[in-house]
């Protein structure tokens, strides 16, 4: 029953004990820690304080030392699609010269070109495949990650991109509605399909199921039924929605108390009020918004409203090639006009609430032990030093999953 | 005279022969070699080519496999501020949450907060520093950075910022009017004493000067007299312009024939058809747009004029706080519309030719022997992959000077 110590801590950097998800002002409220320690037993956090609190430790303790470091909880991301094969590159450059979507699909880009490497991978490719995006993300300090399908649209490739995100030790969502694959007549007919042959195993692995409402993909009415199909089958409720038009996504959202809406960047005044009056939390992707060269999501708007957000990655080839979590904070505090307590907020506490984990996301007795340590004095260095490399060590479920040295 | 061999390589992208600075067209003319190896002796390229044209090699050879990875010139930061002590995230923080630059500057901010900083830290200080910043550039590609001093103001200060970069390696550049230090009347006063005072030994450490052109700092008739000192003392001449209005330093730099001319984020149409009928490079800077949520300077308009370009990461604590040239060339094929390919001629040869520098900027025999390989088959994985800590090995002067393993 060795303990792990976190000692001399510069600074601890942790949001408040608002009840989750944080929203409006209270997203402001960090709780701050000048001398900090924490201290750790079995994977849960047994205290956290000042180094003149620190108790007297019995018994074997490992120790880290925190001089010249600050602490913040082990970030959670809580939107990524890392479960394919492949690459978009020559999409990213043919859209840097200028291409249209029409062109780029043309050109046999877009989410059907990533389904047929996905495909022909196999399982143990992905499995491989998650596991190094796993690692490349906690090297940027997270901790817990969310991963979906979608890249399968058939029944064996979907399941084995569940299983791949499950033994990565991520959170799985079934994005069984992603995109309609070719071998379907359309979207109804391929949901009848996918509700019949792949939810009822896809939800014995995944947590949460998600849709894409979007003009050519998914419409609300399609996006109803197969939420409704999931939500019988025990899976949470995610959209993503107004990534380019606003076609009604919110409405559904809260309708159908989702978890999460996702994306939102042609959301307007009217949606922006709508989900701030609701439960519905706002995953906002600041990274996918940069690729596309599209408006940044009303991030602002919605926090003023006293709505709860939540940001992540959108890892994923095609419109975000991207798995750190600092880097998206950055953004939010230069785009998205988010103060750095906020954007920590939003990808810990409120992220790992998108995710229906409540035991993490906060730096506090009773939590489980995700700790990032940055080699900074100053938490805040993880949004103001862009690519900054200030991940010094996490330590994951109690144990030191990652050292930079 | 051992030889320095990477082989097996899956790709070799160069900018190709044009004559730098490479303009217009132009800048996507980069050559790719598949299967392909660098040869290089005594920090020389001695040749590049196919694998199937390798010669037979006497003598000792040192190997790298290249299997896997793709090579690139090492990058060249024509635009650097690494000669500070401090930081200012408190600034980032307070813009982050609405502050205006006049509210900015109440709460302590701005230049001249670093200058109190920089002032006080003294020379092993600033030496340490500086070359700390070197080695996280080099961990992003960077083979050779420019590194300018205007944190000090003082005669002391500017010059222990110039050979602190200079000791780290880099290319000094004396941006002797940054600002105007306290202790001076009115900008007039200050540059006549820094001219009198301090441009005779900073012309012996530094290769080019810099001023700042902007309201409320310097104006184009100050720039003039600067310049024309600086050029007389054997300086290269660049300018900071049009990074928040125009006010004539588009034409004073046309006139000057400067080297250079940095920023732009404010340039109209005209001053993008002077520039691209002229000899001087623009350098942007799209972090500083970032950051300070300034629109992004006209790249694409520039490069369709026939303009030269350059990019460049503007590190420094106030406005850019990021060292990374990959990060760099995401937001140029993101946000300026710049094609990989022109991202990477325009942070090789033609950043090479803003510091003078005819021996480096592309992969081709006689060029100094720095080498970037990147942990990627497709060299555009640079620009694609934001913060995918893509680099893998760094060569710089025929010597391994970083490696990621």
């Amino acid at each position: 029953m060795t303990r792990l110590l976190v000692r001399d801590l510069e600074q601890l950097a942790t949001p408040s004990d608002a009840p989750a998800p944080v929203r409006g002002r209270a997203l402001r409220d960090v709780e701050l820690i000048e001398g900090a320690f924490v201290l750790a037993r079995e994977g849960v956090i047994e205290a956290v304080g000042s180094m003149h609190d620190l108790p007297s430790l019995p018994g074997d303790v490992e120790e880290i030392d925190g001089r010249g470091l600050s602490a913040i909880p082990g970030l959670v991301d809580c939107h990524t699609h890392p479960a394919f094969a492949g690459d978009r590159v020559h999409e990213f450059a043919l859209r840097a010269a200028g291409a249209t979507y029409e062109e780029l699909l043309a050109a046999g880009g877009g989410i059907l070109s990533t389904m047929r490497a996905t495909r022909a991978v196999g399982a143990d490719g992905l499995t491989e495949i998650v596991a190094r995006h796993r690692d490349a993300m906690l090297a940027h300090g997270t901790t817990t990650f969310e991963g979906k399908s979608g890249y399968g649209l058939d029944r064996e490739t979907e399941l084995t991109q569940l299983q791949a995100v499950r033994a990565a030790g991520g959170v799985p969502t079934w994005l069984g509605a992603h995109a309609v694959p070719p071998e379907h007549r359309d979207a109804d007919a391929y949901l009848d399909w996918a509700i019949e042959h792949v939810l009822p195993d896809a939800a014995r692995i995944a947590v949460a199921a998600d849709v894409f409402v979007e003009r050519g993909t998914f419409d609300v009415e399609q996006a109803r039924r197969y939420l409704g199909a999931c939500r019988k089958a025990g899976l949470a409720l995610r959209i993503h929605g107004d990534q380019l038009s606003e076609i009604g996504a919110v409405p559904l959202a809260v309708e159908l108390q989702a978890r999460s809406i996702d994306h939102l960047e042609a959301t307007g005044r009217g949606g922006v009020a709508q989900l701030a009056a609701s439960d519905v939390a706002a995953v906002l992707l600041p990274v996918a918004a940069l690729y596309l060269g599209r408006p940044m999501p009303p991030a602002r708007a919605l926090v003023d409203a006293g709505g709860a957000i939540a940001l992540a990655t959108d890892f994923n080839p095609g419109s975000a090639f991207c798995s750190s979590l600092p880097v998206v904070c950055t953004l939010a505090c230069t785009q998205l006009r988010l103060t750095p307590e906020e954007a920590l907020a939003a990808c810990t506490v409120n992220a790992a609430y998108v995710l229906g984990l409540g035991d993490r996301g906060r730096l506090a007795a009773g939590k489980r032990a995700d700790v990032v340590l940055l080699d900074t004095p100053d938490w805040r260095h993880l949004a103001y030093h862009l690519a900054g490399d200030v991940v010094h060590t996490v330590v994951r479920d109690g144990r030191i999953a990652y050292s930079r040295a």
